[in-house]
């Protein structure tokens, strides 16, 4: 059994090790087109700190591994330009001896990630314009910085990766600046938790207009209908989108956001071909239906499952999905979301209540901080529909409890009972959560 | 309504300040006995290191908050010397004006907690021989480190108490020895995760001594089978009893560990007599009967619902019960579990599965460390039965996604398909829960 994967980042080397993990004898070979493998995205925006730490560090495995100690054919630099699905087989450029050469499948794994969606106006091709999407993006800043010294920088977007990329530059002593095109930041998150963002922007100073409309880059400076801005570099992180074009001129079809369509079993329309990762839809459990929401942990299990499917192809799984679980870091404080939005709640018109707790992460010791927990339920039943933390110390994996509520289905009522962890080294005697859950429970 | 309630440490004034929320107009009396309000116990250790921290620090509310915002008739120095449950009363003394008198009741909460064992042995009335339960205990302590200066400490047992004071001391620079009755230490936790205690306790270069039968104390020399101890302070904490002979005394009907017999509503066999916290049993929901495991969140539990039943005794509910989580600091370790230990589950006669994964606690990325995750399952079903962790970072707050799967009777297969927060500053893209699930997933 042979396997070609495109794309060799978090969703393809994952389905690729999982093929040699249960099926050592199988042949699995890795098309990726840049010259990095399988890496942490989500660390390099704290990669930029450390001029001496090479962003190879984040690397998730070093080529040996994937290569003697998995049995993975990873080849790097070779883009595929072609998926032919009825002669199953691939058309590859091989970019350092630039040869072209065509490798069969009997099954295909498509994980080329996204791409971030590009400003396409006058002067947004200079290269003091960056996209911080890949290794190559981090390489290039992280030029700039050293090199240039620039003493301001302009953010477009104000998504995680832009708030996250703010905290770092502030620290840096690289004043930051953003624009946001929308008339608020954080979509997905409630004006509770939203409020507390922007109180920490305005607390350490940081420039944030909304509602800009941007209109060129001329030089250093940045017209918009709100005004000038001058910066010695400028950031633009205001979306991704799925690299499916390969997919596309094959016959595949697109789903959701306009990503690659995929069943339960993330097969595409195309036979023999699964999709992982970025580039494809994510089933949300919440909603019974796919999404997108291309994160690593998803992109890793796809992957995963891809891999055990193709070994197993006469008794796949499905993908359970996704409960759209997301955390960034921004100064000291941890922002994190699972389950559904108040704007997806209002798509599907829900009946429900919001409550929110002000409470210290710890007993009456030194060392804790404060923190928000938000919790949306339905209204009668007091069934978690999601949650949202911001805070000091532990935030991420306390909202993981909601997480795995959300998974079963939890009531309020439900949650008020557990019995969580307890010293005044890492909690209250009554945990935030315990403490959100008995608010709940009275307003449910 | 008048309700007398005997205790206002933790069950005591969870109990009153419920029955006050939910009935602003009742009567609500609390007798404590010492001169304390309710505090943080598990904090006792702590402040050992601060010598200007007064030990009132550790005070759950300030006596003024109690008495004027909750309304609560907060009695120090009350002693209640007895329970007449014919008449409904209790005599008191009142310690300050050595006044005795009576009280009457229409319900009467016991919540006298627990004190601990004593060592009687030849010698081990001095002075110089400490319990570690009360805040009084606590100012004794504090008070022979700061005045006397001991140059070393004999711990006579080695619980969570002792070894959280063993890193407190060592921190002091106080070397403590432990001395050990059983053959070994932390009984209740699987011996990979203790192996990985005792490794802290050798490089740190504390002497622990297991299987010591101590004969008598002479003077500063504590004299064992294994040898003599010399020691310019000693700490016994060889566990705690349930304070119950009030309610014995009046009739009351003890069960698990002495302790006072309580059904699911937490009524005692009294009438109107009901218990909370550590004097009473505790109903653990996996094993569907009555346990003695005295924690804070427990007695809080148990006294908020005391209070509501008492307000609502027409609707009462029950007490849903603990899972018997637990978490202490040892060094830069923290060590917890969740649900039934190896001892109970070979008790119960259980068919059980153990797997253990180390894994980082985070991405690629400064700040984090390494933990053990311990998982405990049902062969063939993979049901979670126990979980315990030790390592770095947090480990508490990650337990407690263990004991939410535990609650909701889940599978390691489901724990697998939890979709956990994810940034390589809280996690590694598969969280260690991950790891360890997907590792039992295939055991179970």
């Amino acid at each position: 059994m042979k396997t070609v994967i495109i794309g060799g980042i978090a969703g393809g080397l994952s389905a690729a090790s999982q093929i040699k993990r249960e099926d050592p004898g199988a042949q699995v070979i890795i098309l990726e087109k840049s010259g990095d493998v399988s890496y942490a995205a989500c660390g390099m925006p704290y990669n930029l700190f450390y001029k001496d730490k090479p962003v190879e560090e984040l690397y998730a495995l070093d080529l040996d591994t994937i290569r003697k100690e998995r049995g993975i054919d990873y080849r790097q630099n070779h883009e595929v330009i072609r998926i032919d699905p009825v002669q199953k087989e691939v058309a590859v450029v091989d970019l350092i001896n630039a040869r072209e050469y065509r490798e069969s499948y009997d099954y295909l794994v498509y994980a080329t990630g996204n791409k971030p969606i590009r400003l396409s106006l006058p002067g947004f091709e200079d290269n003091d314009v960056f996209y911080f999407k890949t290794l190559d993006d981090t390489r290039l800043v992280k030029k700039i910085i050293y090199e240039k010294a620039p003493t301001n920088a302009l953010l477009v977007g104000s998504g995680y990766t832009n708030l996250e990329l703010a905290d770092v530059l502030y620290n840096m002593k690289i004043p930051p600046v953003i624009l946001e095109k929308s008339a608020t930041i954080l979509p997905s998150f409630a004006e509770e938790i939203r409020a507390k963002v922007l109180e920490k922007i305005e607390e350490k100073g940081i420039t944030l207009h909304t509602n800009v409309d941007i209109m060129e880059k001329n030089g250093t400076v940045v017209s918009t209908r709100a005004g000038d801005f001058d910066a010695n570099m400028v950031v633009v992180s205001i979306g991704v989108k799925p690299n499916t074009e390969l997919f596309s001129a094959a016959g595949g079809e697109l789903g959701v956001a306009g990503a690659v369509k995929v069943d339960r079993f993330l097969r595409t329309n195309l036979p023999d071909i699964f999709a992982a990762g970025d580039c494809a839809e994510h089933y949300v459990r919440q909603l019974g239906r796919n999404g997108y929401m291309p994160l690593g942990p998803a992109a890793n299990k796809q992957g995963r499952l891809v891999g055990s499917n193709i070994v197993n192809s006469k008794a796949m799984k499905m993908f359970y999905g996704i409960d759209q679980t997301a955390v960034f870091k921004f100064f000291d404080l941890t922002v994190a979301t699972t389950g559904l939005s108040e704007r997806q709640l209002g798509e599907i018109g829900a009946n429900y209540v919001k409550i929110h707790v002000d409470t210290p992460t710890r007993g009456a010791f030194p060392g804790g901080g404060i923190m928000r927990v938000l919790l949306l339920l339905e209204k009668g039943t007091g069934l978690i529909l999601g949650g949202q933390m911001i805070g000091q110390d532990v935030v991420a994996k306390r909202l993981d409890v909601i997480a795995t509520a959300i998974y079963k289905q939890m009531t309020v009522f439900e949650l008020a009972e557990l019995d969580l962890s307890y010293s005044p080294l890492y909690s209250p005697v009554w945990d935030p959560l315990l403490i959100a859950a008995n608010k709940a429970a009275k307003e449910a």
